[in-house]
Protein backbone atom coordinates (compact mmCIF):
# COMPACT_ATOMS: atom_id res chain seq x y z
CA UNK A 1 0.00 0.00 0.00
CA UNK A 2 2.37 2.58 1.26
CA UNK A 3 4.57 1.49 -1.80
CA UNK A 4 2.10 2.75 -4.15
CA UNK A 5 2.00 6.28 -2.31
CA UNK A 6 5.16 6.54 -2.69
CA UNK A 7 5.58 5.40 -6.15
CA UNK A 8 2.83 8.10 -6.75
CA UNK A 9 4.57 11.16 -5.17
CA UNK A 10 7.88 10.41 -7.20
CA UNK A 11 6.00 9.70 -10.37
CA UNK A 12 4.28 13.30 -9.72
CA UNK A 13 7.64 14.66 -9.12
CA UNK A 14 8.81 13.64 -12.62
CA UNK A 15 11.77 11.88 -11.54
CA UNK A 16 12.86 9.17 -11.80
CA UNK A 17 11.75 6.37 -8.62
CA UNK A 18 15.49 5.97 -6.95
CA UNK A 19 15.54 2.23 -6.69
CA UNK A 20 15.61 2.16 -2.82
CA UNK A 21 12.12 3.90 -2.83
CA UNK A 22 11.15 1.11 -4.58
CA UNK A 23 12.24 -1.84 -2.16
CA UNK A 24 8.83 -3.83 -1.03
CA UNK A 25 9.53 -2.84 2.66
CA UNK A 26 11.91 -0.33 4.53
CA UNK A 27 14.92 -1.48 5.90
CA UNK A 28 15.20 -1.38 10.24
CA UNK A 29 18.67 -1.51 11.63
CA UNK A 30 18.46 -2.53 15.06
CA UNK A 31 21.39 -3.10 17.91
CA UNK A 32 20.71 -6.13 20.29
CA UNK A 33 21.98 -5.56 22.99
CA UNK A 34 23.77 -8.89 25.17
CA UNK A 35 20.74 -11.14 25.90
CA UNK A 36 20.10 -14.72 26.36
CA UNK A 37 17.72 -17.07 24.77
CA UNK A 38 16.23 -20.25 27.18
CA UNK A 39 14.27 -23.71 27.04
CA UNK A 40 11.31 -23.46 29.12
CA UNK A 41 12.81 -26.54 31.44
CA UNK A 42 15.79 -23.62 32.36
CA UNK A 43 13.46 -20.93 32.73
CA UNK A 44 11.67 -23.16 35.94
CA UNK A 45 15.15 -23.99 37.03
CA UNK A 46 15.71 -20.22 37.32
CA UNK A 47 12.36 -18.62 38.00
CA UNK A 48 10.50 -21.90 39.60
CA UNK A 49 8.49 -24.40 38.54
CA UNK A 50 5.27 -23.39 36.41
CA UNK A 51 7.36 -20.06 36.38
CA UNK A 52 6.99 -18.72 32.09
CA UNK A 53 8.52 -16.08 30.54
CA UNK A 54 6.28 -12.63 30.68
CA UNK A 55 6.44 -9.89 27.45
CA UNK A 56 7.43 -6.60 28.48
CA UNK A 57 8.18 -4.94 25.10
CA UNK A 58 7.36 -6.37 21.70
CA UNK A 59 10.15 -6.68 19.14
CA UNK A 60 10.14 -6.24 15.54
CA UNK A 61 9.78 -9.61 14.17
CA UNK A 62 6.74 -11.26 14.60
CA UNK A 63 5.71 -12.69 17.90
CA UNK A 64 9.19 -12.01 19.42
CA UNK A 65 9.39 -10.08 22.40
CA UNK A 66 11.87 -8.78 25.17
CA UNK A 67 11.03 -10.65 28.85
CA UNK A 68 10.64 -9.37 31.85
CA UNK A 69 12.66 -12.25 33.70
CA UNK A 70 16.16 -11.03 33.72
CA UNK A 71 19.22 -13.11 34.88
CA UNK A 72 22.54 -13.18 35.91
CA UNK A 73 25.70 -14.51 33.79
CA UNK A 74 28.80 -15.27 36.01
CA UNK A 75 31.70 -16.03 33.87
CA UNK A 76 35.16 -18.01 34.06
CA UNK A 77 36.55 -15.92 36.17
CA UNK A 78 33.61 -15.27 39.00
CA UNK A 79 33.27 -11.80 37.14
CA UNK A 80 29.34 -10.94 36.77
CA UNK A 81 27.11 -9.16 34.12
CA UNK A 82 23.31 -8.50 35.69
CA UNK A 83 20.51 -8.35 34.44
CA UNK A 84 21.09 -9.98 31.21
CA UNK A 85 17.82 -9.30 29.56
CA UNK A 86 15.89 -13.20 28.00
CA UNK A 87 14.19 -12.65 24.66
CA UNK A 88 11.11 -14.70 24.14
CA UNK A 89 9.46 -17.36 23.70
CA UNK A 90 11.58 -19.88 24.60
CA UNK A 91 13.34 -21.79 22.46
CA UNK A 92 15.07 -25.31 22.37
CA UNK A 93 18.50 -24.71 23.64
CA UNK A 94 20.16 -22.54 25.78
CA UNK A 95 22.08 -18.88 24.27
CA UNK A 96 24.12 -16.00 25.46
CA UNK A 97 24.68 -13.60 22.69
CA UNK A 98 27.49 -11.47 24.10
CA UNK A 99 29.74 -8.63 22.50
CA UNK A 100 32.93 -9.05 22.20
CA UNK A 101 33.27 -5.91 24.99
CA UNK A 102 31.45 -8.05 27.27
CA UNK A 103 33.02 -11.19 26.87
CA UNK A 104 36.49 -9.71 27.39
CA UNK A 105 35.35 -7.59 30.40
CA UNK A 106 34.02 -10.93 31.52
CA UNK A 107 37.08 -12.82 30.74
CA UNK A 108 35.55 -15.08 28.17
CA UNK A 109 36.68 -16.37 24.87
CA UNK A 110 33.83 -16.84 22.79
CA UNK A 111 33.13 -17.61 19.15
CA UNK A 112 31.72 -15.58 16.23
CA UNK A 113 28.63 -18.25 15.19
CA UNK A 114 25.59 -17.93 13.37
CA UNK A 115 22.62 -17.79 16.29
CA UNK A 116 21.65 -21.40 16.64
CA UNK A 117 25.04 -23.20 15.85
CA UNK A 118 26.72 -22.99 19.45
CA UNK A 119 28.02 -26.74 19.38
CA UNK A 120 31.60 -26.78 21.44
CA UNK A 121 31.06 -23.28 22.33
CA UNK A 122 31.77 -22.17 26.00
CA UNK A 123 29.78 -22.18 28.84
CA UNK A 124 28.55 -20.39 31.80
CA UNK A 125 26.89 -20.40 35.06
CA UNK A 126 23.11 -18.69 35.39
CA UNK A 127 21.81 -17.18 38.29
CA UNK A 128 17.99 -16.62 38.54
CA UNK A 129 15.75 -15.63 41.50
CA UNK A 130 15.01 -19.49 42.27
CA UNK A 131 18.04 -21.41 40.91
CA UNK A 132 21.27 -21.47 39.34
CA UNK A 133 21.98 -23.48 35.81
CA UNK A 134 25.27 -24.12 34.21
CA UNK A 135 25.40 -24.40 30.44
CA UNK A 136 28.15 -26.54 29.07
CA UNK A 137 27.74 -24.60 25.57
CA UNK A 138 25.85 -21.54 24.20
CA UNK A 139 27.88 -18.19 24.83
CA UNK A 140 28.69 -17.00 21.41
CA UNK A 141 29.16 -13.57 19.22
CA UNK A 142 26.05 -13.50 17.27
CA UNK A 143 26.75 -13.42 13.64
CA UNK A 144 25.50 -9.77 12.40
CA UNK A 145 22.68 -10.91 9.70
CA UNK A 146 19.62 -9.81 7.88
CA UNK A 147 15.88 -10.91 8.45
CA UNK A 148 14.15 -10.96 5.10
CA UNK A 149 10.53 -11.51 3.62
CA UNK A 150 11.20 -13.59 0.44
CA UNK A 151 10.07 -10.46 -1.59
CA UNK A 152 12.78 -8.49 0.28
CA UNK A 153 15.49 -11.05 -1.03
CA UNK A 154 13.95 -10.74 -4.54
CA UNK A 155 14.17 -7.01 -4.64
CA UNK A 156 17.64 -7.23 -3.58
CA UNK A 157 18.38 -10.07 -5.74
CA UNK A 158 20.36 -12.59 -2.90
CA UNK A 159 19.29 -16.32 -1.92
CA UNK A 160 18.81 -17.61 1.81
CA UNK A 161 22.65 -17.49 3.82
CA UNK A 162 23.81 -15.27 0.97
CA UNK A 163 25.90 -12.57 2.37
CA UNK A 164 25.36 -8.95 2.39
CA UNK A 165 26.82 -5.00 3.16
CA UNK A 166 25.31 -2.92 5.17
CA UNK A 167 26.53 1.06 4.65
CA UNK A 168 25.98 3.15 7.83
CA UNK A 169 26.48 6.78 7.64
CA UNK A 170 27.14 9.96 9.95
CA UNK A 171 30.96 11.17 11.11
CA UNK A 172 31.89 7.41 12.00
CA UNK A 173 30.39 5.80 9.41
CA UNK A 174 31.04 2.61 8.12
CA UNK A 175 30.36 -0.12 5.90
CA UNK A 176 30.17 -4.27 7.57
CA UNK A 177 30.34 -7.00 5.20
CA UNK A 178 29.64 -10.55 5.54
CA UNK A 179 25.81 -10.61 7.03
CA UNK A 180 24.28 -13.58 6.06
CA UNK A 181 20.28 -13.16 4.40
CA UNK A 182 17.84 -15.11 6.94
CA UNK A 183 14.97 -15.47 4.63
CA UNK A 184 11.77 -16.66 5.87
CA UNK A 185 7.99 -15.73 4.65
CA UNK A 186 7.58 -14.87 8.88
CA UNK A 187 10.40 -12.66 8.24
CA UNK A 188 10.24 -8.57 8.27
CA UNK A 189 13.20 -6.74 6.84
CA UNK A 190 15.78 -6.05 9.35
CA UNK A 191 19.14 -5.95 10.31
CA UNK A 192 20.67 -7.05 13.51
CA UNK A 193 24.10 -6.37 14.68
CA UNK A 194 25.18 -5.87 18.05
CA UNK A 195 26.26 -3.31 20.30
CA UNK A 196 30.05 -2.98 19.41
CA UNK A 197 29.10 -2.64 15.76
CA UNK A 198 26.22 0.23 16.67
CA UNK A 199 28.72 1.85 18.78
CA UNK A 200 31.32 2.00 16.74
CA UNK A 201 29.22 3.99 13.85
CA UNK A 202 27.14 5.30 16.69
CA UNK A 203 24.24 4.62 15.52
CA UNK A 204 21.25 6.59 15.98
CA UNK A 205 17.53 6.30 14.68
CA UNK A 206 18.53 9.20 11.52
CA UNK A 207 21.61 7.75 10.73
CA UNK A 208 21.42 6.61 6.69
CA UNK A 209 21.59 3.06 6.28
CA UNK A 210 22.03 1.08 2.79
CA UNK A 211 22.02 -2.69 2.25
CA UNK A 212 23.61 -3.92 -0.80
CA UNK A 213 24.62 -7.43 -1.80
CA UNK B 1 66.21 -1.55 3.20
CA UNK B 2 63.37 -4.34 3.40
CA UNK B 3 61.28 -2.75 0.19
CA UNK B 4 63.75 -3.35 -1.50
CA UNK B 5 63.81 -6.76 -0.72
CA UNK B 6 60.28 -7.26 -1.23
CA UNK B 7 60.78 -5.64 -4.74
CA UNK B 8 63.57 -8.20 -5.45
CA UNK B 9 61.31 -11.32 -4.41
CA UNK B 10 58.63 -9.64 -6.53
CA UNK B 11 61.03 -9.10 -9.55
CA UNK B 12 62.02 -12.77 -9.23
CA UNK B 13 58.87 -13.97 -9.26
CA UNK B 14 57.86 -11.78 -12.69
CA UNK B 15 54.71 -10.47 -10.95
CA UNK B 16 53.94 -6.67 -10.83
CA UNK B 17 54.96 -5.38 -7.49
CA UNK B 18 51.48 -5.16 -5.28
CA UNK B 19 51.12 -1.13 -4.51
CA UNK B 20 50.74 -2.13 -1.21
CA UNK B 21 54.11 -3.43 -1.49
CA UNK B 22 55.30 -0.77 -2.48
CA UNK B 23 54.37 1.66 0.76
CA UNK B 24 57.42 2.88 2.35
CA UNK B 25 56.28 1.53 5.56
CA UNK B 26 54.02 -0.94 7.10
CA UNK B 27 50.44 -0.36 8.08
CA UNK B 28 49.73 -0.90 12.11
CA UNK B 29 46.51 -0.57 13.08
CA UNK B 30 46.28 -0.43 16.85
CA UNK B 31 42.77 -0.31 19.25
CA UNK B 32 43.54 2.20 22.10
CA UNK B 33 41.22 1.10 25.18
CA UNK B 34 39.81 3.87 27.32
CA UNK B 35 42.48 6.76 28.22
CA UNK B 36 43.63 9.55 29.72
CA UNK B 37 45.89 12.41 28.76
CA UNK B 38 46.66 14.79 32.53
CA UNK B 39 48.10 17.69 32.47
CA UNK B 40 51.69 18.04 34.90
CA UNK B 41 49.71 19.91 37.59
CA UNK B 42 46.62 17.31 37.24
CA UNK B 43 49.46 14.35 37.97
CA UNK B 44 50.58 16.24 41.03
CA UNK B 45 46.90 16.72 42.70
CA UNK B 46 46.49 13.10 42.07
CA UNK B 47 49.11 11.59 42.81
CA UNK B 48 51.10 14.26 45.00
CA UNK B 49 53.69 17.40 44.74
CA UNK B 50 56.50 16.39 42.66
CA UNK B 51 54.84 13.22 41.02
CA UNK B 52 55.21 12.32 37.46
CA UNK B 53 54.34 9.69 35.43
CA UNK B 54 56.31 6.53 34.75
CA UNK B 55 56.92 4.79 31.70
CA UNK B 56 55.38 1.43 32.13
CA UNK B 57 55.13 0.51 28.17
CA UNK B 58 56.50 2.58 24.99
CA UNK B 59 54.29 2.77 22.19
CA UNK B 60 54.92 2.85 18.71
CA UNK B 61 54.66 6.48 18.13
CA UNK B 62 58.18 7.81 19.14
CA UNK B 63 58.07 9.17 22.90
CA UNK B 64 54.76 7.94 23.84
CA UNK B 65 54.01 5.55 26.47
CA UNK B 66 51.58 4.37 29.01
CA UNK B 67 52.16 5.25 32.44
CA UNK B 68 52.40 2.72 35.33
CA UNK B 69 50.06 5.38 37.15
CA UNK B 70 46.05 4.68 36.37
CA UNK B 71 43.42 6.23 38.08
CA UNK B 72 39.55 6.01 38.75
CA UNK B 73 36.98 7.84 36.68
CA UNK B 74 33.58 9.04 38.60
CA UNK B 75 30.82 9.62 36.03
CA UNK B 76 27.98 12.12 36.17
CA UNK B 77 25.46 8.68 37.54
CA UNK B 78 28.30 7.82 40.18
CA UNK B 79 29.28 4.98 38.49
CA UNK B 80 32.75 4.55 38.33
CA UNK B 81 35.79 3.34 35.73
CA UNK B 82 38.50 2.01 37.70
CA UNK B 83 42.14 1.41 36.31
CA UNK B 84 42.24 3.89 33.62
CA UNK B 85 45.39 4.20 31.91
CA UNK B 86 47.37 7.53 31.72
CA UNK B 87 49.33 8.27 28.42
CA UNK B 88 52.19 10.13 28.82
CA UNK B 89 54.03 12.54 28.39
CA UNK B 90 51.75 14.90 30.07
CA UNK B 91 50.16 17.46 27.54
CA UNK B 92 48.73 21.01 28.20
CA UNK B 93 44.82 20.14 28.35
CA UNK B 94 43.08 16.99 30.38
CA UNK B 95 41.37 14.60 28.17
CA UNK B 96 39.56 11.31 28.68
CA UNK B 97 38.56 8.66 25.39
CA UNK B 98 36.17 6.69 26.31
CA UNK B 99 34.38 4.11 23.85
CA UNK B 100 30.59 5.02 23.44
CA UNK B 101 30.11 1.24 25.08
CA UNK B 102 31.95 2.80 28.09
CA UNK B 103 30.17 6.34 27.83
CA UNK B 104 26.51 4.27 27.67
CA UNK B 105 28.09 2.40 30.68
CA UNK B 106 28.88 5.42 32.62
CA UNK B 107 25.54 7.43 31.79
CA UNK B 108 27.68 9.78 29.66
CA UNK B 109 26.50 11.39 26.76
CA UNK B 110 29.72 12.08 25.20
CA UNK B 111 30.56 14.10 21.31
CA UNK B 112 32.82 12.36 18.40
CA UNK B 113 35.73 14.82 18.41
CA UNK B 114 39.31 14.67 17.28
CA UNK B 115 41.90 14.53 19.77
CA UNK B 116 42.39 17.78 21.39
CA UNK B 117 39.55 19.77 20.19
CA UNK B 118 37.82 19.27 23.86
CA UNK B 119 35.73 22.87 24.27
CA UNK B 120 32.51 22.47 25.08
CA UNK B 121 32.53 18.16 26.00
CA UNK B 122 31.42 16.91 29.12
CA UNK B 123 33.20 16.70 32.22
CA UNK B 124 33.87 14.39 35.22
CA UNK B 125 35.95 13.60 38.58
CA UNK B 126 39.02 11.97 38.69
CA UNK B 127 40.66 10.36 41.90
CA UNK B 128 43.51 9.53 42.06
CA UNK B 129 45.81 8.06 45.42
CA UNK B 130 46.59 11.50 46.34
CA UNK B 131 43.47 13.45 45.80
CA UNK B 132 40.53 14.23 43.30
CA UNK B 133 40.44 16.38 40.35
CA UNK B 134 37.05 18.17 38.65
CA UNK B 135 37.79 18.66 35.01
CA UNK B 136 34.99 20.85 33.09
CA UNK B 137 35.52 19.35 29.90
CA UNK B 138 37.47 16.99 28.21
CA UNK B 139 35.27 13.80 28.16
CA UNK B 140 34.94 12.23 24.66
CA UNK B 141 35.13 9.71 21.93
CA UNK B 142 38.28 10.04 20.03
CA UNK B 143 37.82 10.04 15.81
CA UNK B 144 39.33 7.05 14.32
CA UNK B 145 42.41 8.39 12.85
CA UNK B 146 45.65 8.09 11.03
CA UNK B 147 48.89 8.91 11.81
CA UNK B 148 51.53 9.55 9.05
CA UNK B 149 54.95 10.30 8.44
CA UNK B 150 54.65 12.94 4.66
CA UNK B 151 56.51 9.77 3.04
CA UNK B 152 53.07 7.52 3.75
CA UNK B 153 50.76 10.83 2.68
CA UNK B 154 53.00 11.33 -0.44
CA UNK B 155 52.50 7.34 -1.04
CA UNK B 156 48.85 7.58 -0.14
CA UNK B 157 48.27 10.49 -2.16
CA UNK B 158 46.75 12.30 1.15
CA UNK B 159 46.53 15.61 2.30
CA UNK B 160 46.84 16.62 6.42
CA UNK B 161 43.36 16.49 7.35
CA UNK B 162 41.84 14.48 4.19
CA UNK B 163 40.00 11.65 5.18
CA UNK B 164 40.88 7.83 4.29
CA UNK B 165 39.26 4.03 4.83
CA UNK B 166 40.56 1.22 6.45
CA UNK B 167 39.17 -2.05 5.47
CA UNK B 168 39.15 -4.64 8.05
CA UNK B 169 39.46 -8.14 6.69
CA UNK B 170 38.01 -11.74 8.46
CA UNK B 171 34.81 -13.37 9.14
CA UNK B 172 33.00 -10.18 10.57
CA UNK B 173 35.02 -7.63 8.46
CA UNK B 174 34.29 -4.20 7.73
CA UNK B 175 35.20 -1.01 6.37
CA UNK B 176 35.83 2.27 8.50
CA UNK B 177 35.12 5.73 6.52
CA UNK B 178 36.18 9.22 7.67
CA UNK B 179 39.45 8.74 9.29
CA UNK B 180 41.55 11.92 9.15
CA UNK B 181 44.91 11.80 8.18
CA UNK B 182 47.32 13.60 10.90
CA UNK B 183 50.78 13.69 9.25
CA UNK B 184 53.82 14.65 11.02
CA UNK B 185 57.42 14.14 10.43
CA UNK B 186 57.69 12.93 13.89
CA UNK B 187 54.73 10.23 12.86
CA UNK B 188 55.17 6.29 12.08
CA UNK B 189 52.09 5.29 9.82
CA UNK B 190 49.62 3.87 12.26
CA UNK B 191 45.78 3.94 12.40
CA UNK B 192 44.30 4.23 15.89
CA UNK B 193 40.62 2.88 16.36
CA UNK B 194 38.70 2.35 19.72
CA UNK B 195 37.47 -0.49 21.25
CA UNK B 196 33.88 -0.51 19.64
CA UNK B 197 35.84 -0.63 16.33
CA UNK B 198 38.18 -3.22 17.36
CA UNK B 199 35.81 -5.05 18.59
CA UNK B 200 33.03 -4.63 15.86
CA UNK B 201 35.94 -6.43 13.68
CA UNK B 202 37.15 -8.74 15.91
CA UNK B 203 40.61 -7.08 14.98
CA UNK B 204 43.65 -9.43 15.70
CA UNK B 205 47.57 -9.01 15.22
CA UNK B 206 46.88 -11.39 11.97
CA UNK B 207 43.55 -9.81 10.55
CA UNK B 208 44.23 -8.49 7.19
CA UNK B 209 43.53 -4.63 6.98
CA UNK B 210 44.18 -2.54 3.58
CA UNK B 211 44.15 1.95 3.79
CA UNK B 212 43.05 3.68 0.70
CA UNK B 213 41.75 7.10 0.19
Amino acid sequence: MEFHVRQAVYQRLGRALPSVAMAPNPLLVNVSARHCHLTQDAVETLFGKGSALTPFKWLYQEGQFAAKETLTLIGPRSRVISNLRILGPCRNFNQVELAYTDAIALGFDIPLRISGDIKGTAGAMLMGPSGFLEIQEGVIRAMRHVHMHPSDAQFYGVKPGQTMKLRIGGPCGLTLDGMPARVDAAFKLEVHIDTDEGNACNLQPDTPCELTK
